[in-house]
């Protein structure tokens, strides 16, 4: 049966990968140690270009197919000349994708068909409190919320599972939802 | 005093007109309500396109001047087509972006002349979290760490208080650090 649904539903995950990397690392913790890592280089004003190359996991070095360059800056309400998206718009970037790639590699579990899915994304922000205008104003987003548009092969209570199982197991909601601690330092 | 520092010193960032919203949007809170957005459209297995267009701020809609556009994928070593940034790296380069615009508004306010800064980050991850491998193992981040590298016209002392300033002020490090609100729902 496992087979029949595979060849049925083509989402493009391997989750055969997927669930033999679960097995694996759960008996490999050290190989399931990955860090992620950018370098930023500030242009002017508030605009900077990060690139982003290496990672290190499985034990090893690793190495992107290729580079990828992202441009930040602020808008121009913000007197920036918006050479890029905000840093908060990069935010909710990452958890858009990771919370889209989590619907498919659960669907594809699933043996659910996806045709397409599209998440929106907002998040809410006073910006006194970045300005220092109101020290009782947090800096960051007051709220963010998601909403999924999926069309597939599946009933509107397994679409919501498929979004709730998703949210389990993502990187990026994780982040955003619990503290982490973030130390910087100068060299 | 100030004129001649503000001839000096020029770092590209327009200190008056962000001290003058500041003031302006201390006694208008209304204006200081943004709404950032983001759309994401799954492509094929774990990669989407995200864009960043409109927003939301100083009580009306805006538009970046140009349209940005985002690949996220996983890489290969997840089975994965690597056609982007992980979602991770995404909130690395947000987060670098955040605090390198800190840094060189904090530095035009202070009248301390830049002449270059880098940020190399790091974020650690023990992926059995988001392979479902290990319950007590989280899905984000263990820690992350930021290294700034700046070269200035400002004592060593003069340095660590922009950079820990620019923390004080930024949106990203305050969404990593501290719990937000996602809700996420299905239309």
């Amino acid at each position: 049966m496992t087979t029949i649904a595979e060849k049925q539903v083509d989402n493009g995950v391997n989750v055969a990968a997927l669930l033999g990397a679960r097995e694996a690392l759960g008996k490999a913790p050290e190989a399931a140690r990955f860090n992620w890592r950018a370098t930023c280089k500030w242009m002017r004003g508030t605009h900077s270009r990060t690139s982003v190359k290496d990672f290190f996991g499985l034990g090893q070095e690793q190495t992107h197919r290729r580079e990828f360059t992202f441009d930040i800056d602020h808008p121009e309400v913000f007197a920036s000349e918006d050479n890029g998206a905000t840093p908060v718009e990069l935010v909710l970037t990452g958890l858009a994708g990771c919370l889209t790639a989590g619907v498919a590699a659960v669907a594809q579990q699933r043996s659910i068909q996806l045709h397409s899915v599209t998440a929106t994304i907002e998040g809410g922000m006073d910006i006194r409190g970045i300005l220092g205008a109101d020290s009782d104003v947090r800096n960051g987003f007051d709220g963010v919320k998601v909403k999924f548009d999926i069309d597939a092969d599946a009933t509107r209570e397994q679409i919501e599972a498929l979004v709730a199982q998703s949210q389990n197991r993502s990187a990026v909601f994780d982040i955003i939802t619990n503290p982490t601690n973030v130390t910087v330092s100068v060299a």
